[in-house]
């Protein structure tokens, strides 16, 4: 039998006990597999004593986390700390400083230093794998680096946020508004107290910046990503969009175009005929567009114990098999620095939806703005008189640029019809 | 700069071309993503002067592809010509007896001596890749392989091919027979001259045994597969699926059962509400369900020149950074001989669509002869008076064991009011 990978683990919450589960429970089989025992050596979490069902006989405790990225005893430090920076951080430069490999599910990290950390293993010939920090148990970053590995990626978008997902699903299937989906979620374990890192489309925007730098073989550029989250949709424009034939996800996009790379994530109206708009739930997916392999498209859970320690301990079978690859594909020093492509410049289709004064110029004024703006109208639909006097109007463009969109909402908001301000959704066209 | 891998490639169909094509449009990245230049030296095909808009300019042509099985100048042979014997076989083995590595898109081959090539590969330390013999351009091979590596699986399925899914889904949206569709799809260059390959359910037998054994570390076991073709399939039973709220997919399917391992290749009614059912025309998807990742879908084209060639080069890069693991997972001499599980011993639900005299009587003796068989009905459908005297009773079942209900359809054949032999499809829960 081949010597062990001996394994250290930082942090020991849902995914660090579901890793210490899985390499016990399937301890002879990843041993066949990975060509050599995978062993548990060292562990460090906050808290001792915290019950967490997992049996650590024989396996050390760290107090500091530090000491993992350098005893001589330990091939691979495991980061399942979270965070961007301090403990993480410190402990993964560490660690590759010292020549260990690193697997980490850190996605906020990898946006945040990814090319500088790339760097670093490399400079010692280390593996840094971070499979789990990308929609859970679904293997992207493998088909990005490896299975895909042939192509030029043109485009990629997918459904990052299983939380986001969860509560546009609810919303929809309920008719219910967002404020009392989220609280029935957080209720549930579906959504954490506070939310503003699902719902406002920071982790969305963590996880695109590491599959755009995986896909386009780019510095990961999280300061690029465009973000909107999804506090503003309501389960209204649910419903139209439904009468539309589009159904509303919280996707994250990414693409090349003539000013650099466009990342975005914020709410889209997808077709009702296209794959994502059936992902529901916690289901994440991603979609890949290749220039020989065409459209692919890879879904699963994104999150969760045991689709995230499975893709953990996946990367760990390639460690204990020293199957490498750059971080990011291509060498550190050669990661291309592109320019972000500015939101402005964004061509799109978009869904307007105003709440106007029920009154005769109201829809001739709005349209003169648009078409000041060289806007096109795709459709228009009104819906039925209110008590209140107010009625929604919504409005589908042809593709326009964003700049003009945006010039156009801001005079259309001051009109005085408009009751309240514009609901405005990118319509996406795949 | 590394030293280059040094290719050759037996075969230059539309495969083989898209391959050559590849590695010229991509060679500088490649040479980035690989870590050393992709460069083909040798190719061999039957015929030299076919128009193949290709540039072989410096690459050295081998009448004889044996020749590229111990040409010194050829680190890894490209198997791309075909078929379970005959030159492909002996390409292979001499290829891998030599030491080099062997990428090949040959589910045939592997299908039937998979377990031997394995063996012959890990006697030499040498690669034996498949990514492209199953579900072109989807990474499935790899994610089974790696990405799901640290997953006990317990059932996979999957659409595996094109041409069967392209009839099925064109049937369904123009009502046409199967005659009809299969006749348009040869002339549009969707399905072979001589179809049985592919509508017989031979191709999708051989790419589910060759997932079976990388999903289980089984050996694979072409034999073991009960497969069914669509030919029986009509337009008829595609309208009334629809109405009890089903599509039917040619599916491959495999499990681990008390029995051994159940490999089904045959068309399965799936509810409309799994993805599965959502994946049309040419497309291909296969879906994992392992213990820690729950439930997976792969999707993409699963033929054509690039989706192919797409995962050719995959295991090329692979090749060229040197990341091995055993064709099947795990090592030959450790891939388990798992019995067959016989069909007789599935347990499903059925759907059975019978034309019967539409007299009294006849439903009553229908269902004394499943009640014997202590098959329990869901659904009962009957069709409207037809001009023939004719008319379509439709059954569903809860699970039952096959053998019952083979021997229930079989007396029912029998009946006297019963005009023409039942149509049997198996009902498939997700």
């Amino acid at each position: 039998m081949n010597s062990p990978l001996k394994i250290g683990i930082a942090g020991l919450g849902t995914v660090g006990a579901g890793v210490v589960k899985l390499l016990a429970e399937h301890d002879k089989l990843l041993a066949l597999r990975g060509g050599r025992p995978l062993k548990l050596v060292a562990v460090s979490a906050r808290r001792k004593a915290r019950k967490r069902d997992i049996d650590l006989t024989g396996v050390r405790w760290e107090n500091d986390p530090m000491a993992l990225a350098t005893a001589p005893d330990v091939d691979v430090v495991v980061e399942l700390i979270g965070g961007s920076g301090g403990v993480a951080r410190r402990l993964v430069q560490a660690a590759l400083k010292a020549g260990k490999h690193v697997v980490t599910a850190n996605k906020a990290l990898l946006a945040m230093h990814g090319a500088e950390l790339a760097d670093l293993a490399e400079k010692r010939d280390s593996i840094l794998a971070f499979e789990a920090a990308v929609a859970g148990g679904i293997p992207i970053i493998k088909a990005l680096r490896e299975g895909l590995v042939g192509n030029r990626v043109s485009r990629l978008y997918g459904i990052l946020n299983g939380t986001c997902n969860y509560i546009l699903t609810t919303m929809r299937e309920t008719g219910r508004d967002f404020d009392v989906v989220l609280a029935e979620a957080q209720a549930a374990g579906y959504a954490e107290a506070d939310p503003s890192f699902d719902v406002d489309g920071i982790d969305a925007a963590h996880k695109l910046a590491v599959l755009t730098g995986t896909a386009f073989g780019a510095r990961v550029n999280f300061a690029g990503v465009h973000v909107e989250g999804i506090r503003r949709v309501t389960a209204m424009d649910i419903e139209l969009a439904a009468e539309l034939g589009y159904r509303i996800k919280l996707l994250g996009l990414a693409r090349e175009t003539r000013y650099g790379i466009e990342q975005r994530v914020h709410p889209c109206m997808v077709k009702l005929d296209t794959p994502i708009a059936h992902i529901e739930g916690v289901f994440n997916a991603v979609v890949v567009e290749g220039d020989f392999v065409g459209t692919t498209m890879f879904q699963g859970r994104g999150a969760g114990q045991g689709p995230t320690a499975s893709a953990v301990v996946a990367d760990l079978v390639d460690v204990a098999r020293g199957r490498s690859m750059p971080a990011f594909v291509v060498p550190a020093a050669r990661l291309a620095d592109k320019k972000a492509s500015p939101i402005d410049r964004h061509i799109g289709a978009y869904y307007m939806r105003l709440m106007v004064q029920d009154r005769p110029g109201v829809i001739a004024a709005v349209s003169s703005i648009l078409a000041n703006e060289r806007i096109s109208l795709e459709s228009m639909l009104q819906r039925g008189r209110s008590q209140s006097g107010e009625v929604p109007v919504v409005l589908t463009t042809h593709e326009t640029e964003e700049a003009a969109m945006q010039r156009a909402v801001a005079r259309i908001a001051k009109l005085g019809a408009v009751a309240e301000a514009p609901c405005l959704i990118r319509i996406e066209k795949f």
